[in-house]
């Protein structure tokens, strides 16, 4: 008999990060720099909050239960933007809304997963991603990327064994900021169909992705629905994180089977999050142009600090989507020095020890940057704080 | 090695029974009386929607990421209306905001239990704890009840043994109706702490009771939070089940443990709905006292049309919050009932076997009625076509 679900995990690493700053005053000449989690910190678009206030009004559906896979429309809208985007055939019943990415990540586990199994994810990892592996009984098998942080499907290959159910892919990456090639993806797709796995591929950050065109074909695979179960969610776009919507796009087979997940945990999205999800990808196209932009600008502006930052033996190894990976010149391990980073340079950041297994040597050498919510100054202001941290 | 954490659960019956009234016509004469499902079908009251309205205009934090455990001043509302409902002590940090009462269910059950553990669930029960306890690897172990529906202390001290983590309890009972005595819900408290089990309450239509003053005196205990884990939901109080706000109230050490879960699953409860209920806490409670007694006098309405109904052999077993408890007097078992009571007399209702264990003789007998979103009309409707309904 096992311990508690809970009991088999550790704690958020986000709030343990949250703690260290506690009780640390940060002088006005010189505030804290925050780059430990990337999301939103303006709310959505006017136009877009005009729409969402008068749908609370006027919209009775806004506030009440709505079908626990998530309104049509909005599933439709996914479903014809994905076959747009993606030029495949995506069907609005192989679409499930969700409260939120992290939730659609849980719904495809559950229906994939059970006690004694096995899911490899690539690492570094996005941490609550083997926080459901472990809550769910299902064990984590770490794949080593190098320093270009891509996986190897021949890695991989080699860690499948009967107890294997799923790859997880989250591209553009979190915490690695790498975009993952379109063929790297289908090498991944080939592996999985071959030996009957899932591919789990979180796509949260596709909006941000620096790539003209699809950043994959595995849509176009008229059978994606054997292998692909893709992750998405509309917080970070319309800047909607405090309305968690999410999205998963499966087979229907599988997308009935997380029904049960998602009726039994939560009934439904929430109605106005839906509604308002849905307004933004019917207007919000041109807005959401100029965000990318925005984003693209400061990860040229990263890529140019750490340019500078060479020279101290600073090395990103993984810049786009809102993060940087970055390799540090210090003795001390990531997480001591993230806890010295805060104290001595006002910056607030998450060791690369929270993202890889423990005792992991290359997480005791690297770190994350969130830099999505810092402009243009504020990467000046960080590089400059880190050039000038004693050794 | 186990199949899927969803292979191993069924089906969410609100769906099934949904379509049994496809492709079902109903005249005009005789609309489809839907009395399956409990919940608001009109939108929060006027200066609700109007307050939030303002807020999603004027407050940036309504749509972006809040504290996992929920907002503040929402966690300490809670505590302090429950120590004064209550005559107990709840601090602030004994609260956690969920999406919704099902997740606040499906954190506590994470915190307590893991593969192979069993938790006692009163029968008839609530589908969606069955369904989570077999999601969560936990056996659900039935305390069968009898004609008043009430578990027995002593029935259930009989079906303890060293896998057992919890007992759970809904009272006003979902699908019962019954209230639970104070002196029952000690007395399994008692249980509980002394076979070191937890107790968790489910108050979800706590404020649809019909009994004055508090419901019970567990929060009396200074020593409460070691056995009670109680559960509620703002969906029904305040019309914002779309809107999933849901609270659980246990020891700070589970609370700590749930936040695990609840940062994994859905980092946050919705900033949106949670501003939502605090203005309902704040500003609505002569409004939902109104609420109340409108629920009461349904009530009342459907305990007088059973006593007529009494002699064509139809049995009122429990009555109170959204549901009657029913015994039916046909020879058929439930479920095959309830699909002729849609074609024949347009009545949408769930049958008891949808709330009891497999093949159990007593859920084949009875029936659940929603009756809280029909007025006093349409429960006299009901009785008649009930009335009218052949052998």
């Amino acid at each position: 008999m096992s311990s508690t679900r809970t009991a088999s995990t550790f704690s958020p690493p986000v709030m343990e990060a949250r703690r260290w700053i506690e009780g640390v005053t940060f002088p006005p000449e010189r505030p804290l720099i925050n780059v430990s989690q990337a999301a939103p910190v303006d709310p959505p678009p006017a136009p877009l909050r005009e729409a969402m206030a008068r749908i609370v009004m006027e919209d009775a559906s806004a506030h009440l239960y709505g079908p626990v896979l998530g309104l049509p429309e909005l599933r439709a809208a996914v479903a014809a933007r994905w076959s747009r985007d993606y030029r495949g055939a995506v069907a609005p019943g192989q679409v499930a809304i969700t409260l939120g990415c992290n939730q659609a990540y849980c719904a495809a586990i559950a229906a994939l997963c059970g006690e004694g199994t096995e899911v490899i994810l690539p690492s570094p990892w996005y941490f609550n991603h083997r926080m459901w592996n472990d809550m769910s009984g299902a064990a984590t098998v770490p794949l080593e990327t190098g320093p270009d942080l891509l996986p190897d499907p021949e890695r991989a290959a080699a860690l499948i064994n009967p107890a294997t159910r799923a790859i997880v892919l989250v591209s553009p990456n979190n915490p690695g900021g790498v975009e993952y090639p379109a063929a790297l993806l289908a090498a991944f797709r080939d592996l999985c169909r071959a030996r009957g796995l899932a591919l789990i591929l979180d796509e949260t950050y596709r909006d941000f992705d620096s790539r003209e065109g699809p950043a994959h074909d595995l849509f176009t695979d008229p059978d994606w629905s054997e292998v692909l179960v893709q992750l998405y969610s509309f917080s970070k776009s319309y800047r909607l994180t405090g309305h968690r919507i999410g999205a998963v796009t499966a087979s229907h087979a599988r997308i009935a089977q997380m029904e049960r997940f998602l009726d039994t945990v939560t009934i439904c999205p929430t109605s106005l999050g839906q509604k308002a999800a849905l307004w933004g990808m019917e207007n919000l196209d041109d807005w959401l142009a100029g965000e990318r932009e925005e984003i693209l600008s400061r990860r040229r502006a990263m890529e140019a600090s750490f340019e500078r930052l060479a020279a101290r033996g600073w090395h990103l190894m993984g810049c786009g989507a809102y993060f940087g990976w970055i390799g540090h010149p210090f003795e001390e391990p990531s997480d001591a020095l993230a806890r010295r980073l805060v104290r001595e340079a006002g910056v607030l950041l998450l060791p690369g020890t929270m993202f890889t297994p423990e005792g992991a040597e290359a997480g005791k050498r690297q770190l994350r940057i969130a830099f999505a919510n810092v402009d243009a100054a504020g990467i000046a202001g960080l590089e400059e704080r880190l050039a000038a941290l004693p050794g």
